[in-house]
């Protein structure tokens, strides 16, 4: 550990600090180049925006880049520590940006004291951008913060803690829940979690057809009820009318767990109480809330995915945030709405349920990859995910009306 | 023209939208490389920045990133027609500071109501980058501005319209003054403009020598003077103890004039009424004050500037804001102070008046460039301005305190 630990210290000093940089993507070597990457042939690009705003899309790179944004509140899972410690994060997010979508992104560290002076400072700088990543950012705070800039930008705004994570969590849902024969409506759902991609998760499995009243989501001070008089306007809405009160209590007949917790948090008894043919979403980072082999050594028949890569179905957001984006952009879509973010859920699943090429064999490391309860949601170096998601998104942004561009002739083809 | 106006937007619109894009600078093919760049590697740096906070700079871009900042206000000579207009103008500045001096750059363009709403805006975001370079803000905004961000921020903050102007306008002037045979403290200096770039000019001629009762500033209404009643703090400092009250009042007897106004407001006859071997700095852009051959016509003894590149002596802050920043980058200078500014005055005009070798003249199309009336600057494509200029500063920065490290060992040798 101590080696990788060196290891990840010298990817982010060398060769030079961090992992990111600028290109230019314009000859600027001579006299002539200059003068028309600046003064006097710059006031010409200049003339038509100002004639004509939309045209910031055809002379700047606006249209291709995305901010990452955060305040430093909630980095991974170490909790509140400031923006500065936060932008290693960050950056590696623009990095996974270009690397997996070409999207020219670079990220933002905001200090302020208030909600209010986050939204203003991030408004007052929104239109530089294409769309804009929201990061690291705690809850409750994140859905006020990301409620108020939707409403007062003109380009997409997501927060991906919740909306990428509850994305791929959905799709990989939908699949296990399938493979394990249980009717979504029909399961009971624990969750161990109620923060911002917990309230996210199970937001999003309700948009697909779970029942709100058959989910049991859990705090700190245990199961999230009616009869609770400490519950913020988000957990509110998970409030169960139950007199259970723990989670050995909650976990009792469930067919679904998803933790997005802290570790080891699940027992192998809990897992024992659960209905047959349980679904467990260990999907703390870096450790589960219970080992996979603990819990298939309770339940041979669950399926279990984490957010590990040395594990099969590794539920992680890379699979969905540079697509969901490429899609946006690429339709110039104002928002990234539920049919946007549904459309990602399935054209995800669908891909896991594909014969998978043996280029994606090879890449991933993996001698064979079927769909069945160890490869139930595509490897995060799968190059189908670029070409299917952006393009099922860009086409529910066109239906959903919120697209200012036709979907391109050919788009992802 | 119309064929260059086409290139230009060509230039713009080819082969992406817009002039830069990010790289990366680390590998980020393989699962292995992106669990270094991602989860869970990119923890231990996040770790080590919140233990140590100076080591944001060792593992991410900060250090070397400066951010280009705008509300597009004062658009080159075009105007106040927003932020969006301006991107072009901003995205190229970036350009120009990768192609110079390896500083990896992006913009930012700023809605905002109040100059309070704008600094806290940019106050709140400072800290992700290593410097701030303001650009095409309108005066007398700009002066506060600028003031309260140098207060409120703990790195550089350089308002280029105004300093780098100045910083290139000083050094060429010295030297003209030097070929001319003058003394600085006692030349008649009109200059004729009161904005951003005119109040900074002559702020820093002053601080070079120049002595400010011999300095004669005009705005729209006419001489800038004690008995006017209209002045702004800025211009006030300027504010002449004269009768006089036009230009051609001004121009009498004047050794210097500095124009940053706009076309043709210079007339032939007003050349005439200049002291002998007078010196004519036109550089409104693209059309100058006064065209160089009618003013050459008018008065051969005339050293003539302007900010154009088919004329010799060509002002343009290229050939100091790339360099100025690398160099108070290198030293995690604070901020850019007065004694770095000078600095990089005296570095721009030394290099003037040495031997130009060939790979410059090549460079610059020239056959031969000698110290001399059309020759009192180096050119913008002239390799020897980074090293110098940055070592200027550097060491500039390090001797009065700014400097948060020392200057490297063979630093630009």
């Amino acid at each position: 550990m101590t080696d990788f630990r060196q290891r990840a210290l010298d990817y982010h000093a060398f060769p030079t600090p961090g992992k990111i940089s600028v290109a230019l993507t314009t000859a600027a070597e001579t006299s002539d180049d200059l003068s028309l990457a600046y003064s006097p042939g710059v006031a010409e690009p200049v003339r038509e925006i100002a004639a004509n705003p939309d045209d910031v899309y055809k002379y700047t790179a606006k249209g291709n880049t995305v901010a990452v944004i955060t305040n430093g509140t909630a980095i991974l899972g170490l909790g509140n520590l400031g923006p500065m410690a936060s932008k290693p994060v960050m950056e590696g997010k623009s990095l996974l940006f270009k690397r997996f979508a070409n999207i020219d992104s670079f990220d933002i560290e905001v200090n302020h004291k208030t909600v209010e002076e986050f939204v203003n400072t991030v408004s007052n700088i929104a239109d530089s951008f294409g769309g804009i990543n929201l990061e690291d950012i705690k809850a409750p705070e994140c859905f006020a913060i990301e409620k108020a800039l939707i409403e007062r930008c003109k380009i997409p705004v997501f927060h991906d803690d919740q909306h990428g994570t509850a994305i791929v969590t959905a799709a990989a849902m939908i699949n296990a829940l399938d493979i394990q024969g249980k009717d979504i409506k029909l399961a009971k759902i624990v969750c161990l979690g109620a923060g911002a991609a917990a309230i996210a998760c199970m937001e999003l499995l309700v948009k697909c057809g779970a029942q709100r009243e058959k989910i049991y989501m859990l705090d700190t001070k245990g199961i999230v009820h009616t009869r609770r008089d400490d519950l913020n306007e988000y957990k509110k809405l998970f409030a169960n009318n139950t007199d259970k009160r723990t989670l050995d209590g909650a976990i009792e007949g469930a067919d679904v767990f998803v933790g997005v917790s802290g570790p080891n948090l699940l027992s192998q008894e809990q897992v024992k109480l659960m209905a047959p043919n349980p679904i467990i979403f260990a999907c703390s980072n870096p450790d589960p809330e219970i080992k996979p082999e603990l819990a298939l050594a309770a339940r041979a028949d669950a399926i279990i995915a984490t957010g590990r890569s040395d594990y099969p179905n590794q539920v992680n957001n890379v699979l969905c945030f540079p697509f969901i984006f490429r899609g946006a952009l690429d339709v110039r879509a104002r928002t990234i709405n539920d049919e946007m973010k549904i459309a990602a859920v399935h054209a995800i699943r669908a891909i896991a349920k594909e014969e998978v090429p043996n280029e994606v064999l090879v890449a991933s490391g993996e001698s064979e990859l079927t769909f069945g309860r160890n490869y139930i949601i595509p490897k995060p170096i799968d190059s189908r995910l670029l070409p299917a998601v952006a393009l099922a998104v860009a086409k529910a942004a066109v239906d959903s009306g919120v697209a200012a561009l036709p979907l391109p002739d050919n788009y992802m083809r």
